[in-house]
């Protein structure tokens, strides 16, 4: 009982941090995407594609989340975007915590999009609200059709499903429907993109779902 | 603080029961192995060629760890080895207490062998002792060679690093040799293993690997 109420008030501690930064980040009229996976999936692949294709004058920002190492930060700095490592030395998820002391310093107005790369990890972070306006979780064909049934908290909470890797197909047992299908049982809404960062494919319709969540704010 | 002291307490109970475990499967001359990664990096199938390609007369388990679904146990149960699903129901990892709780009605004297697939993940699950021999940590060659510095954790306590799906080395952008000396820079002493269980590259080593540790006892 005692670490069940522990847990209940770091979740409604990060609760209430999460919501400042939500207002914040509404306030100033900055787009924060939290993307989530197991590791491997391309999270790091799939940014360092989006900041070559974004728009002209588009003002992004990232904040890169993993245990150890600043790898990370180094790939996605080549691209003249501020660019902030967080190394949570053993934590297993980012927290609100962790974002707005990362935050300091930026003006939050200078931003268009703020893309926050959490750990590898498709289980604790969908329990950590990072103020973020929309979760994407990513799955790579590599990892089977069946994740989405078996990891099913982070699928429900996910505003778009990117199946990754999409270049690996034909070496694969992967059955493309079975996994929209697993998907669409977890949930009914979200937009399900299937990309490439090898051939590029779907890359067009990712942007697009960029723009059409962020550049509609201004 | 509190949190810190909480997760201590909790960690110390998990090491209690681990060692009672431990005892238990030392008495009775059970092999038990933890097999821990990501999601998607072949746990599942690594056990499915393994079931397969044990010695007649070998006395086997498999306790198969996941968030949600009851599909491991499922597809394991084909071989005719006795299996059981353990159902998390959303925690990230499995603890001694419910492998514990999962073994009865098992005779331990009657099992040579007990695998325990853990939930896909590759943080949390390393924190947790289940008394196993040894844990055993698997990295697809999808996953990219810098994991091993990302999560040390689990590369660091591990017995064996098997590296997975090697039959798709040619098509994605992994070097051997990198990912073997991140390896060795966490810990020098594993063994390393590569196979696939599409091309069965390197399975009889991963068989030898596990006669030496387990059939070594009789």
């Amino acid at each position: 009982m005692t670490v069940i109420a522990v847990e209940t008030k770091v979740l409604n501690e990060n609760q209430r941090l999460a919501a400042e930064l939500r207002e914040r980040f509404a306030r100033a009229g900055t787009l924060v995407v939290n993307l989530i996976s197991a590791p491997g999936s391309g999270k790091t692949r799939l940014l360092e594609r989006t900041l070559e294709l974004l728009p002209d004058g588009v003002r992004a920002a990232v904040l890169t989340g993993d245990i150890q190492t600043d790898a990370d930060a180094t790939r996605l700095a080549r691209f003249g975007y501020p660019v902030r490592q967080i190394t949570t030395g053993g934590t297993c998820h980012l927290d609100a915590k962790m974002i707005g002391h990362h935050l300091e310093g930026w003006d939050l107005e200078e931003l268009d999009i703020l893309f926050i790369e959490n750990v590898g990890n498709l289980v604790c972070p969908s329990s950590y609200d990072l103020g973020e306006a929309a979760k994407i979780v990513l799955l790579s064909v590599t990892e089977g059709e069946e994740k989405p049934l078996k990891y099913p908290s982070i699928f429900f909470k996910s505003k778009l499903i990117l199946i990754t890797k999409a270049d690996l197909l034909p070496y694969v047992p992967f059955d493309l429907e079975i996994a929209k299908k697993n998907a669409r049982s977890v949930n009914a809404t979200a937009e399900i993109i299937v990309v490439s960062c090898q051939s590029d494919e779907g890359l067009a319709g990712w942007m697009e779902w960029l723009g059409s969540v962020s550049f509609a704010r201004d």
